[in-house]
């Protein structure tokens, strides 16, 4: 009897999708009527989608698909029906840029089944900054999970578009960025921007995502990967021929295999951001407005955005070192993470307001670490002997600071999960509730890799776990962001690109490298960049050292508005600090929340500067910052209140500036200024400027 | 300095190696002088050994070696020293087959340096009931960690013997086995055994460890692993051309690695049994003595042998079923872990004096969880909804039982060793101490095997996590045991084998199975096998099952004594059990855990009588079992005290009992027994016998 009814609705099912297999094109038009977005399936039974904005078509007709094991979602496709809605609402981030962010759509969603019957939507949500797209599978039907061997969506590219773009690796972020023609892409010359064995590129034409493209209009579109959730980070292959970008997910360990999944089952949304210029994919709200609202429940008032200091950049000089002991067993004398200067790091942010005192190389096993084989590393609950943990709770805690925990796992995944529970209730009993978690190296063993589906489920297991436990993350060398901070708000930062740290150790980074970042991987979350190098000379530990950091601190200063996050770390020494304490006091007073974000001008990759107005405050900042041009800018205060007296103190290159050789001189002025008055902002070779605005009782 | 010092001693050493190198050879013999082991050097610094027994070469000149990354540990070999040793004393079991195990053996170390530079040990321990080697590295020299490409351990068969073997299959134990001379050794029929998406076999003239063999003489030989930790199992390649079995090590999912090590490290041990005959080796405590002493400190007497019944037989004969909902998301209605039913079985428990109750599906995923690809699948701490777990603690507790807390995997193995703290506490919350796990299917994702080091990595890690935690563990579908029963006591049994159950759902396992398992399997650790079945049709809940249970009652109770477990299952069902109490009566009585063990009569394969002394008690029981053929023995109660008086109950196959139409005619009798006389065992085809002898006070 029940099998008599379900080859009934089998067959109506399939006379219906036969009946309606024509060819079939809707568009969907955003709410401002800027965007349109067109689905289309056609007499084959092929799915694919063309955008138009502001009157062009940007994305040409790109083909839809999937191709599982089992099933065919490329051709042969039979429409069962489809539907138009829309959303219109608002939504308060925990923390974030602004205090509010609209969230208002058009969608489509177009019902279809495979060949060899299996049911999938192809959603699209058009919105008036951009489009989302997904593949929705439903409950289980005719099989409960699914193996996905490849995606091909595409993104045909109406134009040979500016491109700003990083090569496609699969097992780092952590690459230069690079300006040029799409037709022009080739990551030939950035093989060798990393250590060979933390690096996987095998097609040289092929970019990882966000990408940022700007039309000869002027207008820029990026796309991205939105709430990376149980599958492969999506990287864009480049056919010159038909100047199209072919999805590629990154593989399983199995490399015929990109994703299993449980179904019901959704992929990422793959996010098309769409501004009118450069400035407007600064204040693009998209990505997430595509993912899930905030999972975690009850009080949040544990999650605080913060600057910290910490035993970090010494490590990087070679003033101290993360391992205890040497090669022959022995302590080497120059551990960094002792009780002692682990206090004096303590007494330095208490004395400058600072929430968070960061310690690498607290743990056993920083001996041999680095590139090895095995799967088991690290310890997570073994202080070194000369680390107190007792004691340095408790003077953290009388100093009113707290300790931010380094996870470094050395990829080392399956060790670090097995000893995770055990490790966040050991530091949540000290009164640590702050990690920074590591994956330097490949994934060990070897097989699965850094953008892969194990790896991402991996990276959310640690989000959901400190979640329920109330510890917040900074995750290092993770895959990039996708905008997952607003559904697991304990997500403070990742690092996931090319940081602060390869000047210490490296040919290091351009002037340009930070304006490349806020223009692609900044778009998908907050970076743990850790800003405000005041020594520029590496070479006091280190004689071997010869390079140097190629900015101005002006410039250094201008980071902590200009590339957000939540967690900003004042990254040098304190004694680097407390020579220049009166530079100093613009890090000291720069808030890492904001109610609200002005870009006053922008060029990607070249040139940006940003207003932010701090949380709960009258008071705004200013970061502005270049690459190796100098630039003069007007900046005209039309954001501030009407009515109020302000106090500008405005930190700038000083006279002769430069990032190459003379990267000191800041001039500090302070002004009276109002609502509508405009500063001058002058910027040396590789400089920036940073401004504090606060309100005149 | 530190370095001129170092290169110093560098020199020094080669040159030492230098002088050194010369033919060696060096022979150990066992404290009663039965066996004797010579090592081996050549003049291309090959090493090699050769095993004598009783006077005759049993093993002969046979390779050894490693090749790791960068290193060859085959050829080139320098001596840098050799030295004997000797250790005697004795040690006690927390639980086991005697109450106190010898532990004497003469011991030589060859200490090797290979031409790369590298420095390791091979080390030799000859005691009177075998032989054990490994390969030891010491802690870090020119490296921190190896890489395993091969192991070259060979073992050289010095006659066509006769083999008790089971095939090499990466991923699965639960083959039959085969009885066959060594040259005849080919795997093609086994190849179907078990599903095939549970096993894997790539050489069909390769076997799994331990494999028994026996020459003309009669004389036993089985090789296996000990202490395996960190490595990956050892199965066995024959070479017919040069009579050769060649180590083969289950590799890494990366195919080319067999074992990643951090240094210092040694391979488990290679284990070579010697009994001049069968029933020598059920008492050969070789394999234990390899491995380490007790890890577990403190109070062990949460260590609890125990016998158990629990709800599985009734799952597995389609009764009830593992899963709460079917297919289109309705309760089936035959939900087996119900509160009521589980209750059921404490009541019965708890009136037959058993300690633990199995409950299997009592945890969401069990609709969708056979043959999946996902890495994600059970809720170790979801309870069904039918399945009140707070109220079953109570009643258990109240009744005085514990609830044995099943932990399928699905072989998805990280996300087990995700929930696993969390969940060992939610059942320590409500009284459960003891978890039955299990990994069925290929490990997800896939890529790694059963067997591989990843996977031995996993069991020892739960070992290891239990112990701290107090909780037994009785493991199902692992790798076979070696020993580790000895340095892990609360790892009590585990399945790694054909058990019981695939009498349940396949052509079932031959009257020889249980005689075959005694002489391979066994000789490793305990297996809950789960013997106890009275009910041999299969066909009154599900008429599909045609088959029935190849075995006679009275050998079903013989099992309890034969197949050595300190957790024993009665498996059949509670109803099944009170058609029959009378012949029940031996599972009620029978212990668990004893003090002294003797075979009386074996031959591989074919028939066993065992006679084992209850643990701080008078009282034995013995169990006798044949294959096919019936059998008469008489058994000489010599064990017994002197002077002591003994009521002896006999449980024998009745009249006309056969195991393929008459399992259930079970003749009981009563007798006064005293040391020295005789009792007439009776064996019917496929049969056996149990019985109790009871010192009367």
């Amino acid at each position: 009897m029940t099998k008599r009814i379900l080859l009934a609705l089998l067959l109506l099912g399939a006379n219906m999708a036969a009946s309606l297999a024509q060819p079939f094109s809707k568009t969907v038009v955003s709410p401002n009527k800027s965007i349109q977005a067109t689905l289309i399936l056609n007499e084959k039974g092929e799915a694919s989608y063309k955008i138009r904005f502001q009157g062009k078509d940007v994305i040409g007709q790109s083909r839809l698909g999937l191709r599982l094991r089992g099933y065919d979602l490329t051709t042969g496709l039979k429409r069962i029906s489809d539907s138009k809605s829309s959303e219109k609402n608002s939504w308060k981030p925990v923390w974030g840029e602004v205090d509010e962010i609209k969230n208002e759509y058009k969608t489509i969603t177009l019902k279809l089944v495979s060949a060899e019957g299996l049911r999938f939507d192809i959603v699209f949500r058009v919105y008036d900054d951009g489009v989302g797209f997904r593949y929705e599978f439903p409950k289980k039907d005719k099989t409960s999970e699914i193996v996905v061997l490849d995606e091909l969506t595409e993104f045909q590219m109406t134009a040979d578009y500016t491109a700003l773009w990083a090569p496609s690796d699969w097992d780092s972020n952590e690459h230069t960025y690079t300006k040029s023609k799409i037709s022009e892409i080739d990551a030939t010359k950035h093989l060798t921007d990393i250590e060979p064995f933390v690096q996987h590129i095998t097609n040289v034409h092929a970019v990882q995502t966000p990408v940022t493209l700007q039309g000869q209009s002027g207008f820029c579109m990026s796309i991205a990967d939105a709430a990376l959730v149980d599958y492969g980070a999506m990287h864009l292959e480049f056919d010159r021929t038909t100047r199209t970008f072919k999805s590629f997910i990154i593989p399983t360990a199995d490399s015929t295999v990109k994703s299993i999944n449980k179904l019901p089952f959704h992929t990422p949304w793959r996010a098309i951001l769409l501004s009118p210029d450069a400035g407007g994919l600064l204040t693009n709200h998209l990505i997430l407005n595509l993912n899930e609202p905030c999972k975690i429940k009850g009080d949040l008032s544990w999650i605080k955005p913060q600057k910290y200091v910490g035993i970090w950049w010494e490590l990087h000089v070679g003033k101290s070192g993360w391992n205890y002991l040497d090669k022959d067993g022995k302590p080497t004398g120059k551990h960094g993470a002792t009780t002692e200067n682990v206090k004096h790091y303590i007494d330095f942010a208490a004395q400058n307001g600072f929430a968070g005192v960061l310690v690498e190389g607290w743990f056993e096993g920083w001996e041999d670490w680095f590139n090895v084989m095995r799967p088991e590393i690290f310890e997570f609950t073994k202080p070194y002997p000369d680390y107190d943990i007792s004691e340095i709770s408790r003077y953290a805690k009388e100093k009113g600071v707290k300790i931010i925990v380094h996870n470094e796992t050395g990829s080392a995944i399956r060790s670090y999960e097995r000893q995770m529970d055990a490790a966040y209730d050991y530091y949540l009993k000290y009164g640590f509730n702050a990690i920074k978690t590591g994956y330097v190296g490949f994934i060990q063993p070897k097989g699965e890799w850094h953008d892969g589906q194990e790896m991402i489920n991996h990276y959310n297991e640690v989000l959901r776990r400190t979640a329920e436990k109330h510890i917040m993350v900074v995750a290092h060398e993770p895959v990039r962001p996708s905008g997952l901070q607003r559904t697991w708000p304990n997500f403070m930062a990742s690092e996931a690109a090319r940081g602060q740290e390869f000047n210490a150790w490296s040919k290091g980074n351009d002037p340009s490298h930070e304006l490349s970042l806020i223009f692609t991987r900044l778009l998908g979350g907050p970076m743990d960049y850790t800003p405000g190098i005041f020594q520029m000379e590496l070479n006091q530990f280190d004689k071997a050292k010869k390079d140097r950091v190629r900015t101005t601190v002006a410039k250094q200063l201008a980071l902590y508005v200009t590339l957000y996050s939540p967690v900003q770390m004042a990254a040098d020494l304190p004694e680097n600090y407390e020579k220049r304490s009166d530079v100093f006091q613009f890090i000291r007073d720069v808030p890492t929340d904001w109610s609200d974000t002005k870009i006053l001008n922008a060029a990607i990759g070249d040139y940006v500067t940003t207003a932010r107005r701090q949380k709960n405050s009258d008071n705004w900042f200013i970061g502005s910052m270049t690459d190796e041009t100098p630039r003069q800018f007007k900046a005209k205060l039309d954001f501030l209140d009407a009515g109020k007296n302000y106090e500008a103190t405005i930190y700038e290159d000083g006279k002769d500036a430069h990032y190459l050789d003379n990267p000191y001189p800041v001039n500090i002025r302070k002004l009276n200024v109002r609502k509508g008055q405009t500063l001058a902002i002058n910027l040396a070779d590789g400089g920036g400027c940073a401004i504090s605005i606060k309100a005149v009782k």
